[in-house]
C-alpha cells in the first residue's frame, strides 16, 4: 500500500513509517519540523541524540534499498497537503502531525490556542483534501486515551450502546478530557465522525495510552535511525521520565497520590498497532475507533515497577498533582480490536526497563535536570516555562524552585 | 448587574441588550461587526433596514435615558476582550459573537475553517479572560439544538445520567452535529465545562433553537431600534424565510421530506430566557445547560402553518435537501429549566406570523429572490456562492439555476 506519514519525523511517525516500510508498503513521510521548534521554545532536547531527516532517510534507504518519500509540509497550509497528496497518491494516510503535550497545552493563553488551531485546522485542512482529492484514502488518526479521561463506566472502543427513558442508540463516547490538548483530539474526532457521516469518508481513530520504549527493530538497526527520547516535564511521558529520573539517582517524582490509573503501550506495539490498522481498513463512510493500549496501571505502580528494577532501589517522591485531575477513580477500558485484527501485546516487563537503562546511561550527560521539574500548574492561567535567555538567565535563577515543587 | 454583550449588534444580541437594559440592568456592547462584513461577502443584506451601532446607541439611549457602553472588539484578539473587560468590569458575558449559519460554514474548506477558528478562539480567549481577570463572572454562551442532532433518545438538557454495564456517570450528552457551524459549538461546549471544571468558573451554555420573529417591546419603539431580518439561503432561518417567501408569492421551499422537526422559539422568549440566565447565575464551578425552546414542529408543518395563514395560501414545494440530514427521526427535547425559572413561553400563533407579514410586506421591494436559492450543498467540498462582481456577472448568471435547485 501507499501509506503517506504525517507527523512522520517525530517520535512515533518515524519508527512506524520505518516499520510499514520494512514490511513492503511504500512510504512518504510529511513534516514541518515544528517538533524540533518546540524544543527551541522550551529549551530541551531529546536525550538520545536524532539525525535530521535527511539523514534519517537516507541512512534507512541504505539498509532497506527501498526509498521512503519526503515532503516538508505545514498541515496549517492547504496548498501544502494538497499538493502531497496530489503527488504521493496515497492509499492511507496517517496523521501524527499534531501538537501532542498536554503541559505544553495549558502553559498559557497562546498555547491553548495555538494547540487547538494547529491540531483542529490541520485535521480539518486533511478532510477537505480527502474529500476532494480522493475520497477513498483511509484517514488513521491518533487520538489520544486521555479523551475519555476517567468516567465512572467501562470506556468502550469510540462508541457507545445506550438504553435512556426506554430508547436506545449508538453513540459517540461521551468524553472528559483533561487539558486543551486532550480537547482537541475530542474536536478532531468530532470533526472526523462528521466527515464520515457526510461525505462518506473512512477513518480510524486510535486512542493511545501513553506509549514507553525507545527502540523498534528498524531504529535499533543504526544510532542514525534512533528515534527521540522525551524526559522533560512537558513532552516526557511518565514512564520514560521515571526511568531517567532512576538513572540519574533523582527520585522518581508521582503527581498526587499515584492513583491515577492509565493505559500504556510499548513502543513497539504502537507500530504494529498502526500496521494492523492500515492493512485493515475501515469501510467507506465508517468512522471506527480503537483504543490502542495494552494493560492499565496506577502512575503509582509504574512508580514502584521501575524503582524495583533499578540497581540502589530509587525513592518514589509524591508531590503535589499539578494537574487538575480525579487521583481515585475507577477506570476499565475495553481494547479489544486490536487485538481481534492479531496484535500479540508486549507487556510491562523488567527486561524492557532493563534495555532502557541502558539507554539512558549511555546519554545521562545530555540531561537537563532542570527540565524534569513540572512548571505548568492546570490552575493558573499563565505559567513562567521559558528557558533563559541569557540576559534573563539569572532572573530565572531565582524564580526556579530546584527540587520537587512547593505546593502553591 | 453589569451585563457585557458580545456579539451585541447581532440579530438577537441587540434585542438582548436593550431588553436587559430597559430592565435596569447596566449595559455593554461589543462587537466587530464581522456579521454586516458577511453581508457584503455574500452580496445580501437585512430585509429590514438596520441603522449603524452608533445610530441604534444614540437612539436608545435618548429612549431609555440610560448609557448602553460599546466596545469595538474582536473576540480573536486577545488584548481587546481583556481590555473590554478591565474596562466595563461585568458580572455577566453573554456571548453572541460567533459565527451561526450552517450552511456560511459549509461552503468550503476556508468557511469550515474560518467558523471553527473564529467561535473556537473567540470563546478560549474569553474563558482565559474571566480565568485571569474575574473567576467569578457568569458565562452565558448561545449554544444550539443542532449540537445534539437527532439521536434516537430523549434529549437532556446537556447532560446525561448513564449506566452501563451496572455502573453510572452523569456524562455529557453525547452530541451529533450536522455542519461544521454546529461542531464549532460542540467543541466550545467541551472547552467550557473543563474550564469549569479546571479552574472553578460559572457557565450556563444555551443550546437555542431555531428563533422566529424580528420585534420585541423595545426593538419595535423606532425604527431606527429595529433589529436584522434575514431571509437568505445562508443567514437566514427557516421560518422567517417561509414568511417571506409567502409575500413574495414564491412557493415555500421545504429541504427533502419536510419530516426533519426542530425546536423553535420566538425572538420575545429568546430575551425573557437570556433575563432569566443572567439574573439566576450558574454556581462556581458549574456547567449549565439550558435547551432554549418552547416546541417542537417538523419543517413541513412550519410550512403548512405559513400558508395557511397567508391569503391566497402560497405552494409548498419539497425540493432535494442540500444538508446531509436524518428526515425520518425521532425527537423528544427536555426543555424545563428555563420554565422552572420563570419562563412564560409565545406559541407559534397566527397572530405573531400574520404581523411578520406586515413587516416583510413594508420591505419586499428590497428582496434579491436569487439569495433565496440554497446554493450551498453538505456533499460537496466547494460550493460557489460569492455575489456576481461587476466584472463577472455575466459568467455567474448563466451558472445560477433560478427556481427550486435541480438534483445534484
Amino acid at each position: 500500500m501507499r501509506v503517506l506519514v504525517l507527523g512522520g519525523d517525530g517520535y512515533l511517525g518515524w519508527p512506524t513509517a520505518l516499520h510499514l516500510s520494512d514490511l513492503g508498503h511504500d512510504l512518504a513521510i510529511g513534516d514541518s519540523f515544528v517538533r524540533r521548534t518546540y524544543d527551541h521554545e522550551m529549551g530541551v532536547e531529546s536525550l538520545v541524540p536524532i539525525e535530521t531527516l535527511r539523514t534519517r532517510v537516507q541512512t534507512w534507504n541504505e539498509y532497506s534499498g527501498r526509498e521512503l518519500g519526503v515532503y516538508v509540509i505545514d498541515l496549517q497550509r492547504a496548498d501544502e497537503v494538497y499538493g502531497a497528496i496530489r503527488d504521493f497518491q496515497p492509499d492511507t494516510i496517517i496523521h501524527f502531525a499534531e501538537q501532542r503535550a498536554a503541559p505544553y497545552s495549558m502553559i498559557d493563553r497562546s498555547h491553548a490556542v495555538a494547540t487547538q488551531v494547529n491540531n483542529v485546522v490541520g485535521t480539518l485542512n486533511l478532510l477537505y483534501a480527502i474529500q476532494e482529492l480522493d475520497p477513498s484514502i483511509h484517514l488513521v488518526k491518533l487520538g489520544t486515551m486521555g479523551e475519555y479521561g476517567t468516567p465512572n463506566i467501562d470506556i468502550e472502543e469510540g462508541w457507545l450502546e445506550i438504553t435512556h427513558n426506554g430508547r436506545s442508540d449508538r453513540v459517540l463516547f461521551p468524553k472528559r478530557p483533561g487539558s486543551f490538548y486532550h480537547l482537541s483530539k475530542v474536536h478532531d474526532s468530532h470533526n472526523i465522525e462528521f466527515a464520515c457521516r457526510a461525505w462518506d469518508l473512512r477513518a480510524t481513530d486510535l486512542n493511545q495510552g501513553i506509549v514507553y520504549g525507545q527502540r523498534t527493530a528498524q531504529t535499533a538497526l543504526d544510532p542514525r535511525l534512533a528515534t527521540r527520547l522525551d524526559y522533560d516535564a512537558i513532552f516526557g511521558t511518565v514512564l520514560n521520565r521515571f526511568i531517567i529520573q532512576a538513572v540519574l539517582g533523582e527520585p522518581l517524582t508521582v503527581y498526587g497520590s499515584g492513583n491515577q490509573t492509565r493505559g500504556i503501550i510499548d513502543i513497539r506495539d504502537t507500530v504494529e498497532c498502526l500496521r494492523l490498522t492500515v492493512e485493515h481498513p475501515a469501510a467507506r463512510g465508517e468512522y471506527r475507533v480503537f483504543n490502542q493500549l495494552t494493560e492499565t496501571m496506577s502512575v503509582a505502580e509504574l512508580a514502584k515497577v521501575v524503582a524495583g528494577a533499578y540497581p540502589g532501589e530509587p525513592d518514589v517522591e509524591f508531590v503535589d498533582n499539578p494537574r487538575v485531575e480525579s487521583e481515585d477513580h475507577y477506570y476499565h477500558v475495553t481494547h479489544q480490536a486490536l487485538v481481534d485484527l492479531g496484535l500479540e501485546p508486549h507487556y510491562l516487563s523488567e527486561t524492557l526497563i532493563e534495555s532502557m537503562f541502558g539507554i539512558v546511561e549511555r546519554y545521562q550527560d545530555r540531561v537537563d535536570r532542570d527540565a524534569l521539574i513540572p512548571l505548568v500548574n492546570w490552575r493558573h492561567a499563565s505559567n513562567p516555562v521559558r528557558p533563559p535567555s541569557p540576559l534573563h538567565a539569572g532572573d530565572r535563577r531565582s524564580e526556579v524552585h530546584v527540587g520537587p515543587p512547593a505546593s502553591r
